[in-house]
């Protein structure tokens, strides 16, 4: 538990490089996580490369965890290609083609991510999610070759920790994440209380200034996550999946 | 990563009751695992009581491990209700009624949901996923009092196991999972090859000749799996998912 309470993401890394065969080890080791009826509707795409890097990078805004020499990238993807081969070769007629094949194959992916993240954080590793997966899944299947079929989720950069007392990110209390029976629903009262220890840190009190706002949640919906970025990447995201094979129902 | 790699799903538990202490220390713990931008986009509704499991199970089918009398449900849900109130009582205009921001939800509260079956695991607990979450999730959001905004992505049954030498699960081998550098697509001899294990397995052997099929990829296609139950809870799970405020893009 100790270990879990004080883990944290780490963005940089140093040169040295993450052993090949650890890696496949730890890969081994997270697809024994669990996953919708042992179908393993998942595949992770590994760029090493200093080429593979350099093209992928992009589409995650080059993030500097990205284009770090030290990171390894790993694109968790959800993937029917793979299964429905399996069905086709095993004369089996497959209805995989909807929402909810496609959700249970990100909810697997991200499980199966997640395991790896655990994996390597304990093995002295230091992980960082890259949430731009969703914003440019088409341009990250180019680059990476993906079959129609295979949705990018999320990716991780993972590599050695540069020692620099990265400090640990900020969690809302218990009260706010946890319901007991039913949901409890909150007064303005209770989430003033809830976000206190939030908004009262230096780190986050410097964005609102910086960024000219009266309060934090200003800086997430005007700068960080705006209804413009959200509805314009919405649309990228959902054309894409429906152009590789999940349908929507009418 | 030895533990890891021999971690197993476990559907029957003593009738020893998890310590409510312990459940709320690894819930907090679970929730220091990353998240899209630290919105913290997910919440756990913990249902302990025999009365609460009553009314929750035959949402899951009253599976064994839902009913068990040595389990507690943990439904993980992607949450904007919190954020939302966050966002009004901090006078910012939302913008996340759209499908980009339920993705980073969904996916957050499937990895919020596997670290803390990591911890329980490595608690000397036993897990079971319920994939039924996003069959029945009207129902299940009616049962646990869920406002709109908040959608059911997954449930862990969590409890002491019996300790029944329950197997670990067959899983497919590296190369049907790991790409490097780029996607490599499979020719049908690479598919045989890569599924010859678990076809090979006398537990699914049994299942093919229970079921009067002639293969394994026959029996999810055509009874565990159909097309018609696919499309049928496509249609629930998304026309769910608008009504609580999630849009699709025209």
């Amino acid at each position: 538990m100790r270990y879990f309470n004080t883990r944290r993401t780490v963005r940089r890394y140093t040169d040295a490089q993450v052993p090949e065969e650890l890696l496949s080890e730890m890969i081994a080791a997270a697809a024994q996580a669990p996953n919708t009826g042992n179908m393993q509707l998942y595949s992770v795409v590994v760029t090493r490369t200093a080429e593979g890097k350099a093209r992928l990078a992009p589409a995650h805004f080059n993030q500097p965890s990205a284009t770090s020499s030290g990171s390894v990238l790993l694109t968790f993807c959800a993937d029917f290609n793979r299964f429905e081969h399996w069905c086709k070769v095993g004369d089996a007629s497959t209805g995989y083609d909807n929402f909810q094949a496609f959700s249970w194959a990100v909810i697997d992916a991200s499980i199966f991510a997640q395991q790896f993240c655990a994996i390597a954080e304990m093995n002295g590793l230091g992980c960082c999610y890259l949430g731009t997966t969703t914003y440019n899944a088409p341009e990250i299947a180019r680059v990476l070759s993906l079959p129609s079929r295979v949705v990018p989720v999320t990716t991780i950069a993972v590599g050695y920790p540069v020692d620099d007392d990265t400090p640990m990110s900020d969690r809302l209390p218990l009260e706010a994440i946890m319901h007991k029976e039913v949901y409890r629903d909150f007064s303005d009262d209770d989430i003033r209380r809830i976000y206190a220890l939030k908004e009262s840190l230096d780190e986050n009190r410097r964005f609102v200034a910086e960024n000219g706002k009266q309060t934090l949640a200003q800086v997430y919906t005007d700068v960080r996550y705006t209804r413009e970025a959200n509805e314009h990447f919405s649309r990228l995201y959902l054309d894409f999946i429906t152009s590789c094979g999940f349908k929507l129902p009418e």
